[in-house]
């Protein structure tokens, strides 16, 4: 796309409703922000959104990339063995937020807007299974691997819910290392202990 | 309220209202579902809806309340003793999401609106807070009885997240009694078991 003939001008204006996006939808999710918002804020016509990114959902779509390599993370999980990989993956779901400024407004517009949205709900669902979390899974767990990685993945939703989004306390507040201790091992048993049944 | 001098005609009205903001705010969230769309269903002029209900958020509030009885779920969880608790804890919210109609559109309303709207915001913290799984936990948990609850509750807003409003397989066909199995034990650790740290 960078050698499709751009001045550079309109890669700068793209660049601008790209970013005005990303914040729009995640401070406000995907309902709440608007073409005309997003336009406003970067400085442009609505028409010139629709003209760069097509409909809302494409927009959507197009900016709410996360700059994951799963290959990478998934050595520094599994790297030091089996044992404690809860624990890790918590500590490491806790930096990419707590850490990463440009990351956390994406995440949380996607959670947000998956409330709402099909589209969203969609990358949800990518980013908990094949694309993402099952990876992960996959490599561990032999059996019921898929049914193992939506466990991890519905309390790594609710912790992001209940830290990030909605602050409930002492959760938003809470020190990392003692969600670590606490919530470690609950992934762990869905990681890789016995599910009670099956 | 039913005493206030009201005709039968403004009641009727009034709890049509009432009907169509339920399931707008459940179907589309607290921001999706507007004065003028809910108006519309219950076939009214939205200056009705503002007039019996005030603002937006007020008639969030007034239409989103759950029929809970806090000491009889209490006393439902508890009465066998406390091994098995987390299990039990499981088996009721899934019930309540499985086999209560007119439940479900407001516990979807209410995740989804908390997710921008900090009215819905704050009625979810008091669900997961002193209204509700507090009073439970409380009952249970002496040390660190707040991050307990808040642990369960992000455990049961992620289930929640991830069966029913998301979607994300194979949690949203899941067999009931195999999620009791999977998420009990780690529920009833956060609610008596070692939390790793303090």
């Amino acid at each position: 796309m960078a050698h499709s003939g751009r001045r550079p001008g309109e890669s700068r204006t793209r660049e601008r409703i790209a970013t005005s996006a990303q914040e729009a939808f995640g401070e406000l999710g995907f309902d709440g922000a608007t073409i005309r918002l997003i336009a406003a804020r970067a400085g442009v016509d609505p028409a010139l959104v629709h003209h760069y990114f097509g409909t809302k959902q494409r927009l959507f779509l197009s900016v709410m990339n996360l700059p994951f390599d799963v290959a990478a993370v998934k050595a520094q999980l599994l790297g030091p063995g089996l044992p404690g990989v809860g624990g890790r993956l918590i500590r490491y779901f806790l930096s990419v937020w707590d850490e990463q400024p440009s990351v956390r407004p994406i995440l949380t517009g996607i959670v947000r807007s998956a409330t709402t949205d099909p589209d969203a709900a969609s990358l949800l669902r990518d980013f908990l299974g094949r694309q993402g979390l099952f990876q992960l899974v996959g490599a561990i767990a032999p059996d019921r691997p898929e049914l193992r990685a939506v466990l991890v993945g519905s309390q790594l939703i609710g912790l992001a819910m209940g830290r990030y989004i909605v602050g409930i306390e002492p959760l938003a507040s809470a020190n990392p290392e003692d969600l670590v201790a606490a919530i470690g091992p609950p992934i762990e048993r869905y990681l890789t202990g016995d599910l009670g049944s099956g």
